[in-house]
Order: structure tokens, then C-alpha cells, then sequence
């Protein structure tokens, strides 16, 4: 079996590698499809961000679905050939944050392919896996493996969206409409929020946004001023979700947020500047929001109900053995959205 | 009767001015003290802060305390000779955010001594004042006239705890102990903080901040490294409060409060930078705080009930004559903590 | 012009009446449709319910909506022919509840069609309104004057779940699904409820609370112990909302709502008795909620964008001229849900 | 060795019993000083409570201080000699509720002296104890043993106050003044409480309330409409805590309690009665509280830093070969607090 590897920067390879033991209350599982996350990107174009940097070679990857190969003796409820999505979280269970219910701060988390430790956590982008039962989640008939392994960025959504308290009934403001902050709006929609704006700067995303649910889009490179008509009294928002990682698109939303309002914060960016004037006079919130745990399952709940519709999120479909093109192509955010690798394509696993 | 005016940048005057007609739901009095704070002195020193700039003369001050002179004809429970705390707080009770219990946001406020509006609504370091019966909260007798103009700044700290959620049992940072600061700290021994830690760059304001119920101070003048030891396990801190405004303590805060925990910000600075990655992966509030309103009956409940003592933050009460002396004093934060002007000495009004 | 007033229990007439002065930031409105509420019921089944009783003729109704007639010269936005949902909350602004923005605590609040004050505050079910422009939410093209008189009782659901805290990803519990009960699971499938199971005693409601959105149903009345799978593992609902006014199903609630979970009790009942040391051994949370406010907008607004369907709920529709019929059959919940007065048939007023 | 074994109701023995062996993460404590709870006599007179039964001789207590007598070899920071509070709550740390930061409600909870499972958990009247290091809390040397003993149900007060949201600034009414009720006090006034009222139907608690913090106390027995003066403007207090397990308790605080108020109730009391309407219309939270975890450490950190003092509390400390009369004494709500029993003076155990 292979495994899509990152050496160094836009260095990947399809890496010949071996499979775990499978142990009594696990799983073994043919990956189906994996989508290119942002942290992928980083990797493969950078070699990390910030701090985190790789130190060795690590498979990248960790929004897969996949079919069950082979179920452990102990574990009751699962079959062969059972169509799942596989949560990439895995705390510890024994350390002080997993015990005061906060396992996404675990300090001894493996979330496939990540450098924040060394020796790096391996990433799920391989033909095969051995998962624990407890990352596996049964899909309904009706939900494509494809759109199964949109659970995991659909589930960062609906963490940030538990982040900002409750949107049922609120005006909201996402900014940075890529497959994250997409993904998001479905959840505020299905969390009730009573009007959702979608900024961006580019016309892809926009587009997209409103398949998901959003009610008006502003494009703020053409129309800079695009927000300006939200300042009034104070800011119309009640909560924003910053998606963007801009210093621009914070200090925008620091204008249209009203008193007491909050600004949640979305992925792992450097440094900012900020006007904190205006956070300290209207009160604001700014909250980070990292990951998830729980909303994975919940995540999937949506999905298999089809109480959330994450297909127009996926622009690009790309065999295995064309990986590193699809990396290219997700590096380009006005050609694409969600793009995902198809491991049954060009896999050298027979089907069982 | 005078005022205490400013007209421009270091331009201090004792200005004649007459005293408002009472109306009948209305006290006159007679001012006692006055607390000089850093809005004033930013008047005094700069002309303003930030976006906020003198455009008239404009009478200073908010943090007083007086003695009832005259009782508007139909108001009850108020007499002639009694002390009072005077509450600078004065929002419309009419516009959207009165209504949604957030006056401290009112669109149409008329705080003592502010020119965030214009024209500017003058302060409160008049000989004598006419206010709203809403504004006066008798004092005890064991209580003197200058512990009795700690009450706003005070209501500034029981403000910024509230905002904090809740300190019950916490372990508690704060950075910047001026006498916003070591009030709050006060506050925080209150509140039931299970520790307080008091930092800033210092002695003067730590000798203080321990004195006011702080457990331990690092001075990060001489020991810059001082908080680091708070770094382990992701961060000792549950909650912190910011008082110094300046970048460096919110980048230390952001290292030594723990995954979850809050970061309340107070005072009016600037732009700052900050690692926001830190804030997104530890999931980190940083929430700010403005004024104050209902808090200013409980600051006065506790100074009344013996239940926090603020005498320590007064370092020096100066002679009305002399208020430009006491201003300069007070933007000597190595030589002086709060600094009152007494209006009872040098006035040029004749006692009751 | 009449308005459809109760005299006593049973005493129910088709009285004549007089419309009030329209003032210049009023609206006259002819009112089309009108629901019966419980507490319309109430008044003429019973004359009033626990220490609310009628003390003198008072027209029912609050459950409206209509089309406007004439615009008060100071108004903009509101044009004749215009048709609305009429909100019938009309709290006074000033007291301190309004501004601790609390409105539906008013101490001098005139809500259409009570008998908690006296003199009574007449009801909407008239045949004209002169009404505040504030009252008045315009509807969609796409929304029938049938639908729009359900934006109340939506208020109340939507106001239920606000007190909840988040329902979003939550396993949750309805008792009682009448008209209100079904309304609130429209409301929870809005706000993200993962799973939803509506309990009653009668087929009909539980048919309906299908087409609203719930997830599976129990008829505790052919099944008792229906709900006894939910038990395991200390309870298996996060938040439950208790619409039936049982001690019987508050008591089954506290065995299948989890340790720290939530349950919201709807509806003015009389005593009740419950197992107290369940509550506290599971720390459960028993809040009343009550009314409503600014919900209104956000109701009419989810009506508006079809983001809630409310059609499911309407089962009868009867004429002006036959209301008393029209209350028999809301009396009988094994035979109807929301009945609604048709204002618009049988109506003496000549169309605009 | 002996321990303090309860039989049936009234027949309480001191049998001999053997230690257990202590592993290399723990500490044998020679037992100084242990408080009599409500719990432990409702086993002694009544044989359990509710549906808690005694199926076999089981071991009183869980509120005991002592003195390290031997350290387990893999622990550090510990002493022979060296004075400790001891905690009674033992969760497993696996089960899904520890997993979520509930502790208290631990599915395989081995607290001190429970008949909540069987074989039941032995209680803490014991000569010895060996116990986890996480258990054992150093007290400071200004603290009497005694004092220490009190950890215990400080705690179960300061969870009480953590379950009601946040105290600081608001009107507190306690009912209820026992034990509990009175180190409850001492840790409201510790949190900020603006205000305590403190009600109970003896002189004896009340008169205790008052050294423990309390504002004013009203005896319910002598003057059974106390509280009325409370109930204007809907209500007066912000949060009541009822401790007294009386439906009329309830009730009372019903009227006096504000819109939006919270009402913890303490205690594990039988069926009570009360009127639904009353808690819905002012949308109060009525709030269960169970026990406590990490607040121990919290409450010894008070008691050690002299922030909170139990002392008058006490009323009673008995020899352990007394023990029966210690009970007896316990039991008479008119004659004693909190009755305590010295393990130290009759002890059969040779000193270290």
C-alpha cells in the first residue's frame, strides 16, 4: 500500500509504507476520498506555518472516509464493507484537559498529520488505515464517500459555531468564504441564523456561499466598501466569523459588530494588528475557536439526515496518482473550492 | 463658583462658571473630591486619545464625591448635608441599547468630562454640581468624603469582573496595577478569586497591588521573565486582566492563560499587534470592557459595608488652588498612584 | 365594527364596537386572520385560569394578522394595502425590567387579550386595529394572511428555546405538542437540533409534530413506558421543553434528561408535584419561560424566508360569524390544532 | 484499628476493621477530625434516605482531616507528619461523564459513606485511611485539624455557588441555615455577594449565619411573613439558595425571587409541591447542585489563606468513643451545628 508523503515543500510522493496491526477494538479501513485541507497546503507549499514545521517526512491528510476491510474481535456493531467517515481527533482520555471535557486541548492529542509533535503524527491520506471504533461513523445510503469526507471541515464549522454561544435568531457576518468558512455557513443556516452576509474577495467562494445558505455576498475586492452600510448604530452584526486570517477583514468586522457582539476566529494565521480601542469600547468578544471533537458526530448526523448539503463545496475530484496536481489546484482559491483525492482510483489495493 | 477647565494641552484653568437651575427631581451639591483618572489626564497631557480630541474647553473629572446642598421639591429620601458618592453615568434610557439593558453603550450618553461627543458634555470638577437624584448614593458614616470618589474607578474594576464571566475560585493575572488596577484587584479578592497575581513595571503600584489583596507581584522591569513559570501545562492562568495597554503584556498573557481563559481588556490604547495563532489554538477570549453603570451602587455598598478598602490607592490629595500641580503629580506613575483634588480647600464658595 | 368579546365562561358575542383615534405613529389596520390560543380557551372555558380571572367583558385574542388600512402622518415605510403580522407584545419601555431589557417582564405591560390587569387590556379579535407602527412586520409575497397569524405562537416557541441556551447539535425532548409544541419543534429543527422526539397523548398532534420536523414519536397514552429507552446512562436528552402542563411528563422528563441538562417548561399550570432529589442529584435546570418579544421579527422573518413552514399546524379555518363554533373545536385537541377566525368572511366592514 | 460502622437505623457499633494495603501511589493518614452530615444521620436514624438504602453494615463519614502517617514510593510532595484535609470524592476518571468535566457525576463514583451502590462505599470514620495522593490537601499551620474537617462541606456550598452563575454584586437569600446553609454564607460573601439575607425557622443557625457573613436573618418561626417585604417589584433577590428542604421555603422564595432569577436548591429532599405558574411567568431557573470535585482544593485554599473562617461553625467536637452521642447531639437542630467527632482522644491506635 502507498501513502501520500511531504519530504519538503512541494516535495510529494506516493510512498510505499505498511499497515498497523489491526487490534482487538479497531478497524481496518480502504480509504475512499480525502480532502486537501488548508493545513495540507501549508505543508506541502511551505513546509508548515508558524512554529510548526516538518521535521521529517509526514503523509499528509486528514479528511477521509472510507469502507471497513476488517472489524476487531471485541467490537460489536460494525461490518465489512460498511461505508464510514473517520474522525481524524484523537485525545488521550488521561490528561487534565480530556478530563475537564476539553479533548481538542488534549496534551497528548494524534490528529493525523500534524508537526506540532515530534515524530509527527502520520497523516490519513494512505490506501489503508487502522482506526480506532470510536473515530468511525456509519453513513447513511443516501451520502456519497465524497461527501462523507466533508464531516471533518463541516465539524471545525460547527465547533466555531458552538464558539460564539448561540446565532439562533442573529444577524451574522462570515468573512472568508473558502471550503471552511462555506462549510460554516450551512451550519449557521441549520443553526438558525436569522441572516447570514458572506464577504469575500473573490467571486468563486461568493458564488458557493449562497448554494449554502447564505442571504447577500459582498465582494470587498470590488467593492471595498462593500460593509460600510452595517456600521450604522454602532454595527447591525451580532456575530462574525473571521475566516480570512486579514488584518483588513478583522478591522472591517471591529466597524459592523455591535456592542457586546463577538468576532470568532478561524484558523491559525501570525500576527495582527488591530485597532483594540474598538474591541475595549463596544465590548467586543474575540474568541479563537481550534479544531473540534464531538461535532464530528454530530457533523455526520446533519450529513446522513440531509439536514446540511455539502456538495457545492466540492469543485474538484482528482485520482490518487494525480495528487500532487490536486495540491496544485487547491492552492488556487479562484479556481477552486473543496478539492478531493479519490483513493479508489489508481489505488494498487485489490478490492477485498 | 469655578471650574476646572481645559482649554488645549497643558492649558489647565480655574475658569468661572455658573451652576445649572435644579429642577425638581433634581440635587445640588457641593463637590468634596475629585479622583483625577487617565482620561483626564490624557486631556490634560494631549488633548485627547486616539480619535477623541478637545475641540472646546471642556471641565474635567468624573470621579466625585460631594455634599447634598439643596433637595429638588419632589424627590423624597435625599436631605440637606447628606454625603454622597456622585455616579458620572448618565445614558438616555430611551435609545435601542438602554432598552436592551447595555447603558454603558447608550447612543446618547452624557458621561462627565467626555469629548467623544460635541458639543462636549463638561465634567465634574465644578465647586458645585446639579445631578439627577439617580446619581447620588449616600455614603456611610464610616466612610470619608475622598474614600467616597473611589467609587467610579472602582465601579470600573467590579465592571470588568462582571465581564469576565465569573473569578469565583480562579487564578487570576493582573497586568497593569495603576489604580484601575489595584482596585480591581480589590474587586477580585471580593469576587473570590482563588489567586491573584499582580504584575507590572513598577514597585510603587506593586507595594499597592498587595496591599489591596493581590497574593504575589512580578515586576517585569527587573524580571522579565517573570511570568514564564505560569507557562507550563499550556497556562496557569484562568483569567487575566490588562490594564497597562501595552502589547507586550497581552503577548505574555496569551503564553501564561490557559486554553479557554479569558483575557478582559481595559483602557483605550491604541493598535496593537498580537499572535492571533495563539489566541485561535488555545481558544482564548479576549473580551473588552467600557465604564460601567449599575456597578457603581454595588462599589458603594462595598465601601459602605467596610467590604473592600480603597484607602491605600489614594496617594495624594491636593488643594483645588493647586490642580495643575496635582495633574502633573498624577502623570508621574512612579511617584503617585490615585491623586484627589480636595474642593473644600481653596474653594471660593462659602460653606453651607 | 365588532369584536368578538367574552362575558363570562361559555358567554361569548359578536359585541359592536368603536376603533380608537389613530395617532401619527399609528397604523389602522383590518385584521384577516386570528388563532386561538389556550389562554383564549381558557377565558371561555373557564373565565380565566389560576389567580387570573375576567372581571368584566374583555374582547379575546392576540394570535394576528392584517392589512393596513390608513398610515399615521409621521410614519414611513408602511403603505396602505400593505399586509402584516401584528405583534401583540406591548411592553412600556420605561419600567425597569424594559430596561434591563426584559420587556416581556413589563410592569405596565398591555398585552392584547389579558386579564391579568384591570382594567383588562382589550384583545385583537376585532375587526379593526389601530396599532403602533412598531407592532407591524411585513410579510412576503410568498406568505399566505393565514401562516402570518402563527408568527405569535412561534414567538413562543422560538423565545423557549432562546431560554434553552443552545439546542444546536442537542438530543432534545418535546411533551405536549399541540399547536405551541409543534410550532417549537419547527423552531428546534431551525436551531439545529440533532435529534427530536415529540411525546403526547393523542395521534393527531403526534402526526403533526412529524410534518414540523421531529425525528421519532412516543404516544405515552398507548405506550407508557415509551420513553423508558431514553433512560440508560443517566438520561440520553440534553434539553427538554415541557408543553403539556403534566406533573406526569415533567416526571418522566427528569428520567430521561441528562446530569446537568436543561428542561423548559411551557405554560401556566397550577401546582405540581415532582421528585425533587432527582433534580438536584442530577443538577437539572427547571426554567420557566414566558412570552416573548423581539422574537417577533426573527418568527416573521423564518416565516418570510421559508425557512419555516407553518402550514402543517393550521387545521381549521372558520368565519368570523361562527367563532364560537370555532372555539368549541379548539377545545377539543383529539380533533384540531390551531384554529383560526377568519376575519375576512362574515366581516360588516366594507373593504377599503 | 476501629471504624464507625452503621448496622440499621439507631445501632451504630465501633468495629474492628483492617487497613488496606497502600500502593505506591498512595498515603496512610491516621483520621484526626471528622464532621457529622446530614447524610450520615439520615443512615443512622432512618436507615438511608429516598430510594438510598443500607443493604449491609457500612462506614459513616466523609468530612475528616488527618495526619500522613506513610507515603506511597512513586509520590513526591508529600510528608510523614504533615496535616492534610481529605477529599471524599473519588471518580473513576474514564466514564463519560468524567470525560466531560462532570466528575460529580461519575457513572462508577466511589464517594466516602455511600449506599448509592452496593456493596456500598465504606465511609471515612475510620482509625486509619489509606488514600490517593489526590485526595490529600496540606493545610497551612494557622489552621486547626478541626478547621480542615470543613473542607468538605465548604465545598459542597462553593459548587452550590458556582451552579448559580455568578453571585458578585447581586441579592442573595439563603433558606435554610444549618451546617451547609452557613459555610454557604461564608463563601457567598467570599464570592461578592452585595447582599445575604439569611432565613430559617431557629435562633440557633441564624445567630451562626450572622458570624458567618449574613446581612440580616429572618426566623420564619417567629415571624412567618419575613420575607414579604421582599416580594416587592416582583422580587428583590437576584438568587436564593434553599437549603432547608421545606416545600413552604420554596414557595416563599417563588414571591421574592426576581424575573430571571435563579433558585439553587440543595439537599436531597423527597416529592415537593409548587406552583409551576409562579416559575414560568418569571422565567426563574430553578437549579439542582450535587456535591463538588475540584472546589476542594478551592475551599482549603480559603481556609488556609484565612479568606473564609468556619470556626463558628462548630459546635460541638466529641471523643471517638462517644461517637454515638455525637450523633445523637448532631440530630437536635436546636442544640448544634456541625458536631465533630476527635479521633484522636480515644484512639486505639499507638501515635507514629
Amino acid at each position: 500500500m502507498r501513502a501520500l508523503v511531504c519530504h519538503a515543500p512541494l516535495d510529494l510522493r506516493l510512498d510505499p509504507t505498511t499497515l498497523d496491526q489491526m487490534g482487538s477494538h479497531q478497524l481496518q479501513v480502504r480509504v475512499a476520498f480525502g480532502g486537501i485541507c488548508g493545513s495540507d497546503l501549508h505543508y506541502f507549499q511551505h513546509g508548515g506555518f508558524g512554529a510548526v514545521r516538518l521535521k521529517e517526512p509526514m503523509a499528509l491528510g486528514h479528511e477521509v472516509s472510507g469502507v471497513i476491510d476488517a472489524v476487531g474481535s471485541a467490537i460489536a456493531g460494525y461490518r465489512v464493507g460498511q461505508r464510514i467517515a473517520i474522525s481524524p481527533s484523537r485525545p488521550c482520555g488521561a490528561c487534565g484537559f480530556c478530563q475537564q471535557g476539553l479533548p481538542n486541548h488534549c496534551s497528548d492529542m494524534s490528529f493525523y498529520g500534524s508537526a506540532m509533535r515530534f515524530p509527527h503524527v502520520q497523516g490519513a491520506f494512505q490506501e489503508m488505515l487502522v482506526i480506532d471504533a470510536s473515530q468511525a461513523h456509519p453513513i447513511a445510503d443516501s451520502l456519497s464517500l465524497s461527501e462523507a469526507a466533508l464531516a471533518e471541515p463541516l465539524s471545525v464549522g460547527l465547533h466555531a459555531i458552538a464558539r460564539a454561544g448561540s446565532v439562533f435568531g442573529k444577524q451574522v457576518l462570515v468573512t472568508g468564504c473558502g471550503p471552511i468558512g462555506a462549510l460554516l455557513i450551512a451550519g449557521l443556516r441549520r443553526a438558525g441564523a436569522a441572516r447570514i452576509v458572506a464577504a469575500d474577495i473573490a467571486d468563486l467562494p461568493l458564488t458557493c456561499a449562497l448554494k449554502m445558505g447564505a442571504d447577500e455576498t459582498v465582494n470587498l475586492m470590488q467593492n471595498p466598501d462593500g460593509l460600510a452600510p452595517f456600521a450604522i448604530n454602532k454595527g447591525r452584526f451580532d456575530v462574525m466569523f473571521e475566516a480570512s486570517g486579514s488584518d483588513k477583514a478583522l478591522r472591517a468586522g471591529l466597524e459592523v459588530v455591535a456592542p457586546r457582539g463577538v468576532i470568532v476566529t478561524i484558523g491559525l494565521g501570525g500576527d495582527i494588528t488591530m485597532p483594540l480601542n474598538m474591541l475595549v469600547a463596544k465590548e467586543i468578544d474575540l474568541r479563537g475557536t481550534f479544531r473540534f471533537h464531538h461535532e464530528f458526530a454530530v457533523a455526520v448526523g446533519f450529513l446522513n439526515q440531509g439536514l446540511i448539503d455539502g456538495k457545492p463545496v466540492i469543485s474538484d475530484i482528482v485520482a490518487f496518482d494525480q495528487a500532487k496536481e490536486a495540491f496544485k489546484l487547491a492552492g488556487d482559491k479562484r479556481q477552486s473550492m473543496k478539492v478531493q483525492i479519490d483513493f479508489t482510483q489508481g489505488s494498487t489495493e485489490p478490492a477485498h
